[in-house]
């Protein structure tokens, strides 16, 4: 648990799904922090000197000292409030869930993002390839109620942003990227972690978050060619 | 230790920066291991079956569980052996040698890459993005002998590609891309490097390894447009 002395902030913004990422792993410690919301599109000067490197959110600040990179915070989090632990505690378990939210960021969320950005024959494409990657987590949910196993956990904080971001932008892309006759074992994740007090709290409220997201992308068709 | 039952085998390629992390880290932790050479241009079935999703070197097998990402795989071995810590104890300095590793990975070497892969005024903005990457190391190792603070660790073995990989392209590329005007505290860094037994031991011998690169790098402008 935290001490009574620690201060803990998180420099974030309410619809990123990477910011979503730390308040779910504070939330489950027990641990409380102040939220400082934050413009992504004009960057705030404490944002700029906490983040030199890649001046982006989320950013905790703890006990004074920044730390970026979802991944790296969450591992943080978890190496500094061990009761109700993110990451296995079996080294191979461990590796298992750092590949697989390696694997969500680095694959599925890159191609993912493509889904909203592109239009026409190449949406199709990288639809397709969207789906080629989930089909991995969908064969990683045969017999698991989440991600981590029996119990909620790291890939599945990680991949929050299949769930409450990528399935959300179906309604306004048009397209069921991730229908239920191809990924039922997804389907019923979702619905997991639905069931779960800390998810229901940490994630943004749906119509909120879907008027967000199209107006982010009505701005993207504006700048299209 | 490695424990006598333990085995521990690398499928890797002898000139990839990526599979020479792993045998540094092996050797660091006196783990003896079998090293499988795999012809990255033509994979073989073992590769595919243990690396279905990536379908890349280098894999640790370690008594028949494969694992694969060569930071993942780091942090397996440190979390499985655990004398001679590669990341260091503390959380907050964990949090900072897992920052500055994803940056190499995701930041330098992906442009690095390109230092490689591009000619004429392109290749120049590649060098100069290259360049401004590098300085962030550059500061980092200000009053410092390692990235990883007074002694070798995580960042320095994943930087090696900085040190022999990037470096030593130099020579076939024909740029200086680090300069030692410029870089004087990388430039001394790679030369602590030079003094660390295992580093000797593991990197690729390096006229082999220049003719490798201007081998691949010929293949890369046949293909150019």
């Amino acid at each position: 648990m935290a001490e009574r002395s620690d201060e803990v902030k998180l420099l974030g913004m309410w619809a990123s799904p990477f910011s979503r990422r730390i308040e779910i792993a504070l939330t489950l410690k027990g641990v409380p922090y102040d939220f400082s919301e934050q413009d992504i599109t004009n960057k705030s000067p404490l944002l700029l000197q906490l983040n030199p490197v890649h001046k982006m959110i989320p950013v905790l600040v703890h006990n004074g000292k920044p730390i970026s990179e979802s991944l790296v915070i969450l591992e943080y989090i978890d190496d500094t409030w061990q009761n109700n632990p993110i990451l296995p505690q079996d080294p191979y378990e461990r590796a298992m869930a750092r590949f697989w939210a390696k694997f969500v960021d680095e694959q599925i969320c890159v191609t993912a993002m493509k889904v909203v950005g592109k239009i026409g024959e190449e949406r199709e494409a990288v639809v397709e390839a969207t789906r080629d990657l989930l089909m991995f987590l969908e064969k990683e949910l045969v017999q698991k109620d989440f991600l981590g196993g029996e119990s909620f956990g790291f890939v599945d904080i990680v991949a929050t942003l299949v769930a409450f971001w990528l399935m959300r932008t179906e309604e306004i892309v048009g397209v069921k990227v991730v229908p239920v006759e191809k990924f039922p074992k997804i389907h019923r994740w979702v619905k997991n972690l639905m069931e779960i007090n800390v998810i229901k709290k940490c994630i943004p409220p749906e119509d909120e978050h879907l008027s967000y997201i199209r107006a982010r992308m009505e701005k993207l068709k504006f700048k299209a060619p």
